[in-house]
């Protein structure tokens, strides 16, 4: 294809995923931002021989426009259809899958060292944005690779913006980059280019002593850290992303570092012109741009939470938030209006994010380390070696905690219950519905005691009443929602619902059912477990969460205090055995087998009276 | 004092040390290297309003010895002495504890924000070594800190190691630094110094917008992530670091760095010479510098690992081993040695490490990714997200897995059983001897359909005698080692020494006792379980970790059968719900209950015998 075709294509491809995106929704912004820059790449790379690598993977629609998904577009983060992300199982042209950010330099080395020990052949090509190249994660790949001298050809997208617009010193670094550097200098980078290509004085370990001694380091921070640095490069001038990315293939250089400037929502207004450049959009319209609406009027857990958190902040100066690059998704834009000096926005810096927050815990403040579920596992060890070990009072907000729908397994917060709630001294807390929220936000800002988390769900609350203010609620203590006698539903976090259905079922079935909320994962409500153990036939634990979590301590209790040496029917509902494919939230439930259903079916078959089963309309037991 | 005082002080300091952890063992290469750092910021700052930090703790014992520790040195790291690291329940003096590295400018940044919301007065000093700096949360830090201009002194402890030789493109930037800048000059340092002092036109956001403008950026990767440079500065030159260091405070800076350049083992002659720079030591004769060996001639687990791994890529050139720059504590510098192209340090970056494995899982080779228990929390989202979800055959190969005697609670493989045997389709693997622990290697080694993991304990094996080679286990087989009736005792792990004397007992009081060897966590050997069920009086599970772990999914198990309904004696053994204190390692298990009488106890108490009582010189059941 010439280079006119090339800039047509990429023209298809915009109009063709806008007019997707407005239907099924996702990450519109970014993928509107690379889709010339993706077109070049493929015209100037032989995928799947050569691996290209997405960081994060927002912005990986035109990539899989051009590679045979076309067709399933319409499919996209619908349940059975395309990965919102890329993914290895999808396509042999997502050489690595994505989701969370900042991983695709340390994958890709990977793929060039595996290639000059004999694996697959190719060049690797390894598109990260300027977000993602604040992660930490990042620097310890350059760090590495630069030091390396190995063949990697990493595309920094460069649009300014990270989901939110970009904090950091990074982003300086690249804003007085570009303003020292004529953008359209075609020349500059020809020569920039051709200094790629060694020559007899500066080949392999020529290079390394040359760099040694300071004689070919250039003044970016990619440099400094081994890499050739080629840009910045106008990312939407299909022609001379063509000539940079031809001549960067043709010549033998180490690791390069391509500098492109584009724009998040490029070609589409709506995009352009919004805050968020139209980052993560639900349906829309596609003229005016307008997003559907949720129609149900409930408040979503991530508004409450953040209602809550300001309330807390007005009540006590000492409260303090910390971001790592979510103002909006974690709902901490509203105490950032509020309290600009109380809220902090670290960049996509987890680790830095939870000792931060330790270190305003130990200075005497009390930090909420606001976090999704899933990426808090980022900072893991930060949350054990830093804050648990030492027992200090930062609380974690931990948003997104069990299925999360569309964005499918790498965004489920699956793990957290086990990975905290069995850390000494941890308070670890789950929401059954808002107003529990807004209990659980008060409860962390009077706890001092130690590191206390909660977690909530994505998405909208029940609809339930909320008081005008969080109460705080007595640590370790759960509460019983609703009496019966045979059997016992304990449910920690957002089930709730599910188990008050499945209780009505029972009962329905003459199956007399008491449900609790244990709040507390840690410490457990022991008395409240006692006495559902005494004054019940079977008693079924549930949670938003993998093994290892909450009914793992429950029976880890039991078995400890001998109260199932006597027999007890205990069952425990998690997660099942394997990461759930993106779906609707509800039909991922019904995956995991953790609607109301599933516990119907759990309490009958532990009970021992076989199946419920549907008769003359209603649902009666077909006696085992 | 006089500088001359404070230099004689420093000698003082170095003597005392040597003889102290001549006698201790410990961490003497960072400290030594350190000493006359230390005398000098104390010297300049007013600890504890003060807060100085340091950087993974390795050398603080200077410092212990200038905060009113001196005369509790001789107790260093023995159970109830003083800890090998910072910590903060420890003295006034460490405001922030460390154990795992590059912490200590997230946490300064804490204290900074702190401060400046009324929280404790008074300057922040962090020191980190370079090894430490290339950690990625240290550049996410800085990335953070450069940009929010908060004064901050980060003093970059320059020793050219890390704990082997450094590695990765900071260090090679270190060096030309250095080279390009005369170490002594210090005209130009009082030059770099005064501009740190705000004129009219450079202060606060004028500043800022300098940086942005490029104006006032110099050459350093410091500098373009918004630190001011000051140095290189001779870290074994007191009076000169007392100028640097004094003028520093009396600045008005925002955050600045100060590289000083020391020596590891600087002042004592063994130090000095070794290849490790007596990184860390056991006891030693303080005129040769020989340290005490071990007598029993028993080989370690690392030992046996690097063995083992060099014959499994001895037969298979497509095994390849990452370190994050521990090649000679997980024994990979045998590998390294064998097989250089074969074998990465990649450096202080566990994250990075993870992906960077999947990476070359994902391009056809089989990594062995070796790291610490207590590290790889650091690497758990590329553990989750990059391996797990990607079902990417990476091996993990946990050493110090369990408690690890004097590095104390932030050295404790403690939580890795939970934090992977949840993860769907991972396989988890625990070694109850050494000769196990080669038969792990080798199945890590032939499986290639997924993630494996094997951990395995600090210190000396068993004695046992090893076959030639491994043998690859079959995938979630245990093993019973040892038949009987009534007590049934399923261990994970490196316990089954004990259980096995725990058996002895059980049999001397009469209960007759089976033990069994789960190897795997993960799949379970559910068909050795029933078994044990259903032969036995009781089951005990036991296992070198939290709860949440091996018993956790046990008990899921037994409870998912219905094996719990009819009454099953079961126990689970883990670790305590609180972070057991540094000691031996077999005072660590004993303070944890873990020790072989405990079981004993455990197996007494769940058959409701009463207790096991020594009557007559011969223990007997005194009956309930």
């Amino acid at each position: 294809m010439s280079v006119d075709d090339l800039t047509q294509l990429a023209k298809e491809v915009r109009y063709d995923m806008v007019r997707t995106v407005s239907k099924t929704g996702g990450h519109l912004g970014s993928s509107l931002g690379v889709v010339e820059l993706t077109v070049a790449i493929h015209a100037t790379f032989d995928t799947p021989r050569d691996k290209l690598i997405f960081d994060v993977g927002h912005q990986c629609y035109p990539h899989k426009i051009l590679t045979g998904r076309r067709d399933r577009m319409h499919t996209l983060r619908q349940g059975g259809g395309l990965s919102g992300f890329t993914k290895r199982s999808e396509s042999p042209y997502d050489p690595f899958g994505a989701g969370h950010s900042t991983t695709a330099i340390s994958a890709g080395l990977g793929f060039a060292y595996a290639r000059d020990l004999g694996g697959d052949p190719g060049d690797i090509v390894c598109v990260i944005g300027d977000g993602a190249m604040s992660g930490g994660m990042a620097y310890e790949a350059m760090n590495n690779c630069g030091d390396s001298g190995k063949r990697l050809i990493v595309i920094l997208n460069d649009n300014d913006m990270s989901i939110s617009p970009p904090v950091g010193a990074l982003s300086n670094h690249l804003t007085r980059i570009c303003a020292q550097r004529p953008l359209q200098d075609a020349k500059a980078r020809a020569k920039e280019i051709a200094s790629l290509f060694p020559t007899p004085f500066r080949e392999g370990a020529d290079r390394a002593k040359d760099l040694l001694k300071g004689m070919v380091i250039g003044g970016t921070l990619f440099e400094q850290l081994g890499f050739s640095y080629v840009g910045p490069v106008d990312g939407h001038d299909v022609p001379l992303l063509m000539k940079v990315l031809r001549n960067v293939r043709a010549s033998e250089t180490g690791p390069v570092l391509i500098h492109v400037q584009t724009i998040k929502g490029k070609g589409y207004k709506p995009a352009e012109t919004a805050h968020d450049k139209c980052h993560g959009v639900s349906r829309f319209d596609i003229v005016t741009g307008e997003q559907a609406k949720s129609k149900t009027g409930k408040v979503s857990y991530t508004k409450v939470f953040a209602n809550s958190i300001v309330q807390e902040a007005e009540e006590d100066p000492r409260v303090v938030a910390v971001t790592a690059a979510m103002p909006a998704g974690t709902g901490l834009d509203r105490m950032m209006e509020r309290f600009p000096n109380r809220c902090f926005d670290v960049g996509i810096a987890e680790q830095h994010a939870v000792t931060f927050s330790a270190g305003l815990a130990a200075g005497g403040l009390k930090p909420f380390c606001t976090i999704y579920s899933t990426f808090l596992q980022r900072g893991y060890d930060q949350v054990v070696h830093d804050v648990a070990i030492q027992g200090l009072p930062v609380r974690f907000a931990l948003d997104r905690a069990g299925l999360v729908g569309a964005d499918g397994p790498t965004h489920a917060g699956a793990f957290d219950i086990g990975y905290l709630a069995n850390l000494p001294g941890f308070v670890v807390m789950a929401a059954a519905d808002e107003a529990e929220l807004m209990h659980m936000v008060a409860t962390a800002a009077k706890y001092d005691d130690g590191p206390i988390a909660f977690r909530y769900p994505r998405g909208e609350g029940l609809g339930v009443e909320l008081p005008a203010r969080g109460e705080p609620l007595e640590i370790g203590k759960g509460r019983i929602v609703r009496r019966g006698r045979q059997v016992a539903i304990l449910s920690l976090g957002a089930r709730l619902g599910e188990c008050l259905k499945a209780a009505d079922e029972l009962d329905a079935l003459g199956l007399s059912t008491t449900v609790a909320d244990a709040r507390f994962a840690k410490p457990l409500d022991t008395a409240l477990i006692e006495e559902l153990v005494r004054e019940h036939e079977v008693l079924i634990t549930i949670e938003e969460g993998a093994t290892g979590g909450f009914g793992a301590l429950v029976l880890h209790y039991l078995a400890g205090e001998g109260l199932l040496d006597q027999g007890l029917k205990i069952r425990t509902m998690t997660l099942p055995d394997e990461f759930v494919a993106h779906d609707s939230v509800s039909a991922m439930y019904d995956a995991a087998g953790l609607n109301a259903r599933h516990i119907v079916e759990k309490a009958v078959a532990a009970l021992g009276l076989g199946e419920a089963a549907e008769e003359g309309g209603r649902k009666v037991l077909s006696l085992a």
